[in-house]
């Protein structure tokens, strides 16, 4: 019963995969791990574009979202919220006892660099969170012009999700000076749920040290001190790591650049049947995710049954809208292992549907 | 190049286990995941011998032992330290920001419970926390004994850590009044590691309504929310819960009692070849645990050339002791799916190899 899915998160995870994730086990302080946890390092630092260590924690990326804001907020937080899982990360922050502030958006629109410039210009603030890509809104923020907002306040130390962008396109984390970059495992790095990376800047490792309330399982620094003897704080998700490892050897097999062109080429396909059937992304176009579309279902399709008839039929799935939006839209994920064909056969498969359900657009 | 793990976690994952990791997943909001979650559920209810829920989570059980600190100590915790473990609990709640004591015995005493009615008869405490079973040590406490004491002082919520002891013997949480019992997946379970079990009570979400601090990623209230969809808070490891889920469908096919027993026989085996080598357990034997046994390193044999040996002839590793009383005791570990006959291998190897360098004892 197990079925393609299309989903933004979990996506499909390959044979080759599940395969690496049976070998077998060993001890977490033994010679062995500290070679698994090494040899997939640099690729790591790659796919990061820094000279930062990459952490793997066992945990989604929600723990790490949480535990960021331990190690890091000494005086107030802004959140930038425009999406389900941005609003949340500013309810977090209150729930660990943080001073936060927020700037608030519509679901869909895209961040203003000169809203956080304000923001941040009235000094209250010593970190800044905020999503690369709101996987519920399908909304890609614009990054390099953030950052550079970001830049001008020296004090502020900047912590951004890229769950649903990470891989999907080059994120050069040193060069725009994001501090901590966190991703999950299962976005566009196509592996099963459980583990999440992050990378942290020196200067992040210097305001973890001021802090604190910093906890255990998500303490910057007890990462730090572990990774430097090629492990980590606790007990890893190993299967994962084992995934990890082979997922990386595809994508520098593939190469980066191919990597990224590839998911841009799916994404255009997907747009271009957005446009063939008259419907409109949530966000602007230029906003509009590279890695998974979020679609106003302007005709009022009734979309259970759309997924119910994609289930049956083809055995593959889409989502029906997060949250608020529930129904309003629907989204496709473009990411991982999709090819030139397997979108085009989702895209014919959903036309199919259409058809077969009597929806003429 | 795998070889058998004997060492106290983890322990050998068995193929079953493996295939089960490899079922394809699907969206952690989706109908196909809640029937996943909801059909391990009962059974986990049996082998925690509780009618409270209990949680998944995607942590190592390091994870929850602090989460547990930040849901459930408002006053002041009491960490009784008789290991690497619980020694760190108590450095742990320190780091949350707690009021914690401790009682500390050294390494292979066993919990006298006298010491832990002296103590919270201060009046100072309202939760408690211990290890069940400590790994660093192989030193089983004396739980029921502990527990009627913990009982007499009914403003104590008790955190019962049973990584290394959860269904190697019966562990009645709801019979002795464990608040919260919680437990790895590396251990006894013999599934890979990354995912921890807990169980909390009525008592325990009551107070955590009172804290504020708890956070988000191990907040017991989102838990139990989310416990009742059929959800986990955060995207979870499905993987690792396809292979509970094979593996709770082993357990019951055994049988618990045939479980409990098996590992008893085991772990007798082990003893019977200590006393045959004239050596002797860390703790006192009536406190040796049931699942793993910590033994003096006597007669100073070379435990890294019997390790390298067992490695290298037999495809196999015992452990040579934890933190600071590394190799000078050693651990072999009986827990998860060993037969007489693998244990009775490991032994016989065991002597060939104490043989192969040299030793007569």
């Amino acid at each position: 019963m197990s079925y393609k899915l299309f989903i933004p998160g979990p996506v499909e995870v390959s044979p080759s995969v599940y395969k690496a994730m049976t070998t077998p086990v060993f001890g977490h302080r033994s010679p062995d791990f500290v070679e698994l946890y090494q040899s997939v390092q640099p690729r790591l630092q790659q796919l990061f574009f820094t000279g930062d260590p990459v952490y793997i924690s066992t945990s989604s990326a929600w723990g790490v979202m949480e535990g960021a804001l331990r190690n890091l907020t000494e005086k107030k937080v802004l959140n930038i919220c425009s999406g389900a899982f941005s609003d949340k990360w500013h309810d977090v922050a209150k729930r660990c006892g943080k001073d936060a502030g927020a700037i608030k958006y519509d679901w869909g629109t895209p961040i203003d660099p000169e809203d956080v410039r304000r923001e941040l210009s009235t000094g209250a603030y010593d970190t800044v969170t905020f999503i690369h890509n709101e996987t519920s809104t399908g909304t890609m923020n614009p990054l390099a012009e953030i950052m550079a907002v970001v830049r001008e306040f020296p004090e502020v130390i900047s912590i951004v999700d890229s769950v649903s962008s990470f891989s999907v396109l080059k994120i050069p984390k040193d060069e725009l000076g994001i501090d901590v970059l966190l991703t999950g495992s299962q976005k566009a790095l196509a592996l099963p749920p459980g583990m999440a990376l992050f990378s942290a800047s020196p200067r992040a490792h210097e305001r973890a040290e001021k802090l604190a309330d910093r906890g255990y399982y998500f303490d910057f620094l007890e990462f730090r001190k572990n990774h430097e003897k090629g492990m980590t704080p606790s007990t890893p998700v190993i299967p994962l790591i084992f995934g990890l490892r082979a997922k990386l050897e595809e994508i520098f097999e593939e190469g980066l650049d191919a990597r990224f062109e590839r998911h841009a080429r799916l994404n255009a396909k997907v747009h271009a049947w957005i446009d063939r059937h008259g419907l409109e992304t949530l966000p602007p176009r230029a906003f509009a995710s590279k890695s998974l579309s979020c679609v106003k279902n302007l005709h009022e399709w009734d979309l259970p049954a759309i997924i119910a008839h994609l289930k049956e039929h083809y055995n593959c799935a889409i989502d029906a809208g997060y949250g608020k939006i529930k129904g309003k839209t629907f989204r496709i994920s473009n990411m991982g292992d999709e090819t030139d064909e397997t979108m085009e056969t989702l895209l014919r498969q959903l036309d199919e549907t259409l058809a077969a359900l009597g929806y003429t657009s």
